[in-house]
């Protein structure tokens, strides 16, 4: 073997010397998951990404998971029983927490009517990186608003299992937040948000908004 | 309703506001997809995270997704089956994707030896964003580091469908960079993979080192 060979054929496994804890002194933030829940209607994809406009103008790394970028990627061979629903919430947890790892604060926001999972989701992340966001709104005002006429839908019986019509939302016991999306206008619910994270050290208060 | 109702009543479904072109520009780099593809034992998974380190320190925002952080998390329920192989590379084909997204500059090492997985992999993304390299060593020499103990366990038969043992590597045909791993050292394929990208512009050459 030449001299060129000596590198190379002595390389061996090695752990990732890049990891979250270099990425958030470099990014000058932590990161953390924040997990939007509620009925389909109730808010949580627009106020995830208002949330991440905001922070993003703060100069913060963001990405919000929703039903855009996952149901027609990740887990477009994923149907809407009970058990592909599960599978649905597991692969975007499990996305979520590589992208927690990449430094990013990741934002997701997906009906998740579940307990079970959203525990899932939760003790897939380390200790107190999983923020689960209630987007509270009665179920009336969600089928009065009826915004992509899904429950419509549901009612005519065109759509199975629907979440508040034919399949149950369990509503979450003790979320990081509760936000009436109702009675909250989305400024007061984007603030809410920030004033949590600025609390739990995730960007410091005095970080100041881009250009 | 109350006058605090009227904005959240007046919500609407839109597009995220924050993407990745703005991403790109807050960064100061351009994100794309490395796809290191090559035989178990060829150096990809520690020539992705010596890359990694580089452009790290170079301030770009990068990520790293290997066996290590996939196979126990995402995609722990799939096996080697030829099915769950392919299910294998299009998850991680779907992750890297949304990692590229959100503006990071993302590394895959996984040995991906079906072409028709990695033509997948380059379709999903958008035209130009995936950069495929192959890390070529002879299989006598990756049988012979035989770091993992594999290959001792394949030619035992206690692993089956085991990449050039008892299942083809369909090599590359025209990668965008093909190395050689038992004839260059690993600073010199790093600087092969350093320049491939500053000759595609995904990061000016003037970038700094940081501290």
């Amino acid at each position: 073997m030449s001299n060129l060979n000596q590198k190379s054929s002595n390389v061996v496994w090695h752990q990732a010397t890049v990891n979250r804890k270099r990425r958030e002194e470099k990014n000058q933030h932590k990161s953390v998951v924040l997990w939007f829940t509620g009925l389909s209607g109730s808010g949580k994809s627009t106020l995830a990404h208002a949330v991440e406009e905001q922070l993003f103008q703060l100069g913060l790394n963001t990405f919000v998971l929703d039903g855009d970028n996952v149901r027609h990627g990740l887990n477009k061979d994923l149907g809407f029983s009970i058990q592909d629903r599960k599978e649905n919430i597991r692969r975007i947890s499990e996305a979520a927490k590589l992208i927690l790892e990449a430094g990013i604060i990741t934002l997701t926001a997906f009906i998740s009517p579940f307990k079970e999972e959203r525990a899932l989701a939760r003790t897939l992340m380390p200790h107190g990186d999983f923020i689960e966001i209630h987007c509270y709104c009665p179920l009336e005002i969600c089928e009065q608003r009826d915004i992509k006429g899904l429950y419509k839908r549901a009612r005519n019986g065109e759509i199975k299992d629907f979440t508040g019509i034919s399949s149950p939302y369990e509503a979450p016991v003790n979320p990081e937040l509760k936000l009436d999306t109702q009675k909250l206008s989305l400024e007061q619910s984007v603030d809410k948000v920030i004033s949590l994270l600025k609390a739990r050290h995730i960007f410091t208060p005095t970080q100041k908004l881009l250009k």
